[in-house]
């Protein structure tokens, strides 16, 4: 099979001289979903994982990415001429280190200086330089040769009410202004598509599943410019705006606004996440000062209204997963299930929600060898059918006017094999391992990732990913900066100390190549304990209502500790789930809550 | 009381314009525990514990230290004119913050730059540079004031035959020059003490209890040049040095030897162990590559040779430590014990032991509220007495020619409360929970420390220090770069990834101020287990063998895992000892090695 789509961007390649074109997957934001008009890299080699970059020379073509979609991209690839790198893998080498190797001297190295951070750009902008050789960024090759390529999207922009975001737009912008103020900085360019919805108390829907819209923000001392596509604002929402002294100019006009910062002005900004063309824009008598944006931090602390509409939102979600735990275990064997048709009757059970909004993600009901695939997706076409046999794993979640919520469950569909039991016991010996935590401030989930891996370390079993992320307010399901992971991945920037009103998943797994899957998340609240004579202590509060599946656990290998607190999880589980459920799943409920 | 040494100081300062003297706890080489002759910060105010540093201005007179020596350094400093900053609590400033406010413009900030690491003594140049000050770091002014300072210690050095130390000098030497190759390097400046004893296969007495010499070491891609005191060399060890094609120069002329570096070469160098004077001798043509030692990381993986003697030297040490117990347990309440006494017999038990060199560090015998202070020091006219009750804790350790141990026991001498039974349970938990750790590749201890402080932490208890240190071999009994902290603390340098045959110490605790102290102590050798998909899996093992007191253990607290992994290690200890003790004493070990 012949890549049309990869031969006709090393035409362009060749007609522009360029040796290597680097496509990441990105839009202009570095969103970490994108909509379809920016899945480039998708288009250019087939691989449909939310993470991934793709390197084309003239010889060779490959794809970048993580642990979690090794075996996906593996099968997507098949035939696309692109090879498989596997990041973190013993003997892979970095793009970085690819290019040095097949870059020729006074190479030129492509891409859409759009579409890669600053960061990451100026470091290929160092490699460049090392062969003597330049950038060619001023043009998005794949954009030529895409012909029926999607509309950037422009979705229309609602305010999300104050009972709902518990903190003013005037006062999110009054807190930053403190902070440019501490920075020394004059201006505040906000590109991240999370802070500024988060910023600005609107959402829209931009990106599938993420309420978000296209948008930069440039906060000055006194003023703030909202750059946004005409379409994305109603007559609301303009209103609001003014209200709120925010003016308004074209999308596409940030690049003008950044090459327009006044000379001897300092401009706070995150290289991580302000595209290249933008930063290459701002002349160089304007000092930038390369910083987190304060939002990144604000937003994942999540402040007393939130966190009391996530505990709602979250019985809810619980309240939908439990009804489908319960219709799941009943009929499984009895009728026709496919992994496809129950994610379609989960989603509807969500949807008959109040004030839902939203899936948060695309749902992943993974059966059997399927549920090795961290980021597995049925589709209508291709769907195991369920036996009342082995696993079924269901990881999903929901944006509610409240919050929004993550949760994993892995159900007991039938008999499983004995290592499938201790697996199963061993992942939630995990998973509570870590919730059960008490710890100093001054912890981030690097100090503690351990301590959830630790069972699955002693079986000689890994999952290749971190054990959790934050969790966005009707935003992205994950963001920064906390996090769990055991080794400093830099530009995932989760590793920061945990601030009470953080909240965080906690979603140890097993994952065996063609044999099953499994995976328990929960989210934790991170609240304050004791302050003593050693300091703060801090705790987590588990905010995910839904069973555990006890068929498949082996109680032999709980300790008394452990047994203690699976019960009383599953004791408040009953407490909060059993007013809204029915007479037979209320009884269900009971026996799936028992004490073990 | 008036300090006088306080006032004599203040006087020069005051001849000479200095605003603030800083006088650290270190010799020329930052080693961690130093000789008479260089305890000047001990001298001028009082203070005796091995970490610390004295900052004096005309008004004030400030000590930091760090957790472990709060309640020794509030006792020591009364009456001194000197005032305790506890590192690391909050609202206490460091030291930098101090000096920030109370330096005036233009002031004059003083310390003797032989005793001064460069890395930290250049952050003091950028502090004076703010302030539009200078330094003034060319005398040392303690010197001009200590009437009896005692002089600079020349021990005769001895060879460490290679049997012992399992690598010859030559093939060390190789490796450095390997490491000094691929840094661009022509020549690597050792300063530190223990990579020099370790490279050169020498040892001797300048410290107490640390087998070193005053030496400076200068390698070069073809020779290596030895800076050290004449009288330290006998003819063996020239004749040594010769073999080996190591230039021999008097110690104080390492100052000009920097002075001399060729234009236009590079030297190799760790800033944060050469010290002031002599990088600021060092040219400005010389470019200066500041990294770690590569003898550091070397020396801290020990070899099969050092491992196996290893083994054998705490074989020693446990029978050692185990009659003492015996003794100890039997004869508590019977005859007149005291905390210096029993100290004393210790020793002579150590002494016994065949190939014995020295104590590796003094020993802490700590009765009652005495073991709260972690580093308390029982002396012949200060030494509580030992009654049929509470606990002693005895941190103690030896060189042998095998290599060198570091062991703490907490004795149950009779009745305790029920709140010490609990908390001695919980440190024995905390510490095999880290012995048991598997682990993958790629951890240091940042990512493991919390393993061991959970069960501690969900009491809300914790100890103000790291879990554990490397372990010299016939060194300082502290090295790095492995440790366990869960907070990175960067001159510590202890943050590095465990590698294969590293050795480390696993002493949680609990410190109760005027109550008691638990601490139990065993060392680990990190080795590698199974390797598979996930990566290289890595465990401990345990290489301490002697009994945990069981009259302290609360068995209910215990899971049935703990309960295994304690009845494992204590049928070890048995079978490793009981060939070494009398019938008496192997009787009373099987009864104390028991199943619970």
């Amino acid at each position: 099979m012949q890549n049309s789509h990869l031969s006709a961007l090393r035409a362009e390649m060749e007609k522009r001289g360029i040796d290597a074109y680097i496509i990441p997957t990105s839009d202009f934001h570095e969103s970490e979903y994108v909509g379809a008009h920016f899945k480039a890299r998708q288009f250019i080699c087939g691989f449909t994982g939310s993470a991934g970059t793709a390197v084309v020379t003239a010889k060779k073509a490959g794809l970048w990415t993580d642990g979690r979609y090794f075996i996906q991209a593996e099968a997507e690839l098949d035939g696309s001429g692109f090879d498989l790198y596997k990041m973190g893998e013993e003997g892979v080498p970095k793009i970085r280190e690819f290019l040095e190797q097949e870059l020729p001297e006074h190479a030129v190295l492509g891409f859409d200086g759009r579409v890669m951070n600053s960061s990451v750009a100026e470091e290929y902008e160092e490699l460049a330089g090392k062969k003597n050789g330049s950038l060619y960024v001023k043009e998005d090759l794949v954009d030529l040769i895409w012909e029926d390529r999607p509309a950037m999207p422009a979705t229309q922009t609602w305010i999300l009410p104050i009972e709902y975001s518990g903190e003013s737009t005037a006062s999110k912008i009054g807190r930053i202004r403190k902070k440019m103020e501490e920075a020394g900085a004059d201006w505040h360019l906000v590109a991240s598509l999370y802070d500024n919805a988060w910023i600005l108390n609107l959402r829209a829907d931009d990106i599938n599943n993420v309420p978000v819209f296209l948008s930069f923000l440039l906060i000055g001392r006194e003023e703030t410019t909202l750059f946004i596509q005409e379409q994305a604002l109603n007559d609301t929402v303009r209103a609001y705006l003014e209200e709120n002294q925010i003016h308004v100019r074209p999308y596409e006009e940030i690049y003008e606004a950044a090459a327009e910062l006044p000379a001897g002005s300092a401009v706070m900004l995150d290289k991580h996440l302000v595209n290249y063309r933008i930063v290459s824009s701002i002349p160089e008598t304007v000092n930038i000062l390369n910083q987190d944006n304060p939002s990144e931090l604000m937003k994942a602390i999540k402040n007393e209204t939130e966190l009391k509409n996530t505990r709602i939102a979250h019985l809810k979600d619980g309240v939908a997963i439990t009804k489908f735990m319960y219709w799941l275990k009943t009929n499984v064997g009895k009728i026709d299930l496919d992994e496809y048709s129950v994610g379609q009757y989960l989603d509807s059970l969500r949807a008959q929600q109040d004030h839902f909004l939203d899936l948060s993600f695309e749902d992943i009901c993974a059966y059997g060898p399927n549920a090795a695939m961290m980021h597995y997706e049925a589709s209508e076409t291709q769907s195991a059918v369920l036996k009342p046999e082995g696993m079924l794993l269901v990881d999903s979640g929901g944006h509610y006017l409240e919050g929004t919520t993550d949760i994993t469950r892995t159900f007991i569909l039938g008999p499983i094999s004995d290592q499938m039991r201790l697996h199963y016991t061993t992942v939630l010996r995990c998973n509570m391992a870590l919730a059960n935590v008490k710890f100093l401030y001054g912890c981030g989930g690097l100090s503690m990732d351990v301590v959830c891996r630790g069972p699955l370390w002693a079986l000689g079993i890994d999952y290749k990913c971190g054990t959790g992320h934050g969790v966005g307010h009707i935003l992205n399901v994950h963001e920064g900066p906390n996090g769990f992971r055991w080794r400093i991945v830099p530009e995932r920037k989760d590793s920061g100390i945990f601030e009470e009103g953080m909240i965080t998943t906690d979603e140890p797994g097993v994952y065996l190549e063609n044999e099953y899957g499994i995976r328990i998340e929960n989210e934790l609240v991170c609240m304050k304990d004791e302050k003593n004579e050693y300091g703060q202590f801090m705790r987590f509060e588990n905010i995910t209502y839904c069973p555990i599946d006890l068929d498949g656990i082996d109680p032999d290998e709980l300790s008394r500790r452990e047994k203690q607190q699976l019960n009383e999880y599953h004791h408040m589980v009953y407490e909060k789930l059993a007013p809204y459920m029915t007479e037979d799943e209320r009884e269900w409920l009971k026996e799936y809550t028992r004490e073990i």
